[in-house]
């Protein structure tokens, strides 16, 4: 599927076929797709929990007052980022490139997060939503459809995914076969409001 | 251009052709399909400053370490958010559906951003994202290439922006046309420490 398309037909889905199964290689290749997204360092700091298993989705759906993607989406995405990612052997993120410049990055990293912790889950923030753009796109371009959701209580979520405390939840993506099209788009503000050039007003 | 051969294909190309101008029809053109990136209620908070004045790009430059791309892209691209945009006019996101859903929604809205800061910024933080992503794969299907970057003083470049107080910098990309193709990979983690299925370490 042709790039412009895709992100012109992407549009946040609401009502899935509950009853659509994704195969295992199309969560592979979809997964594989999503990994691809860059990182700041290359540290990929995102960390995804594809949730298939009827209960666990049904309990992200208490948690995410009842909406139904939750349950009626094929694949729920919950993206994450590790906060400690930056200090994990960060060498292997540069394996393939020349030692010098390895260590001179490695050191680049420590320096960039190692004394701020706010830059750490400000990258999850960034590396998590970005691969959440890339899963988006990717699915359009298998034939699936998305919804995108922060509505939902984080730390609930948390707790059903099992998930580590030095990670944070970035959001979630809802993955399935959409039952029916989306509606009109909801109201675009004027592009000459978002875009600016050289200086911000102008 | 295909989708997943945007996304295997997209690296961040630090070497760009300093002599290569962006038609301003190919900035319109990649600008509204980042527009089309969704955020979370419609609020369209992502605010995008466009640099391709000489000038604004040497004072980015010497906010940025001296790295080249600064400069030697066609277009840089400095991506923010807008912390007050939940509050601006909200019913104009939802102009197109009836009154009423319309205005849950903005009161849902209200109730959401309107007493937590925090989120404001966050929302920032995700939208702005999910936005260079888009930016990133729109530019790569034009024939173009990128570099997200967070390397940069983000105080100076507000200044040289001249960004309002309300506003965040997300990040910036640098867009232009490459002069030698990426190296390999520098080396990425294994899927299986990145992709868990149902709960986190499974």
């Amino acid at each position: 599927m042709d790039v412009f398309a895709a992100i012109e037909d992407r549009r946040s889905v609401k009502k899935f076929d509950p009853a659509h199964v994704m195969t295992e290689e199309e969560i592979s290749r979809l997964m594989e797709a999503v990994a691809l997204t860059p990182t700041s360092f290359n540290i990929q700091n995102y960390r995804f929990v594809v949730i298939t298993d009827p209960d666990s989705k049904q309990k992200m759906r208490d948690a995410g007052w009842n909406q139904a993607q939750f349950t009626d989406c094929s694949a729920l995405v919950v993206i994450c980022g590790d906060r400690q990612a930056y200090a994990k052997d960060p060498a292997r993120y540069w394996a393939n490139v020349d030692p010098n410049t390895r260590e001179a990055i490695v050191g680049m990293i420590e320096g960039y997060y190692g004394t701020r912790p706010e830059a750490r889950r400000d990258e999850n923030l960034r590396s998590g939503s970005m691969a959440a753009m890339t899963l988006m796109l990717a699915a359009k371009a298998m034939g699936y459809d998305t919804c995108p959701m922060v509505g939902f209580d984080f730390d609930a979520a948390a707790g059903i995914i099992e998930l580590d405390p030095e990670h944070d939840i970035i959001m979630a993506v809802a993955v399935g076969m959409a039952l029916e099209p989306a509606r009109e788009r909801s109201g675009r503000v004027p592009l000459d409001e978002l875009v600016h050039r050289d200086r911000f007003g102008a």
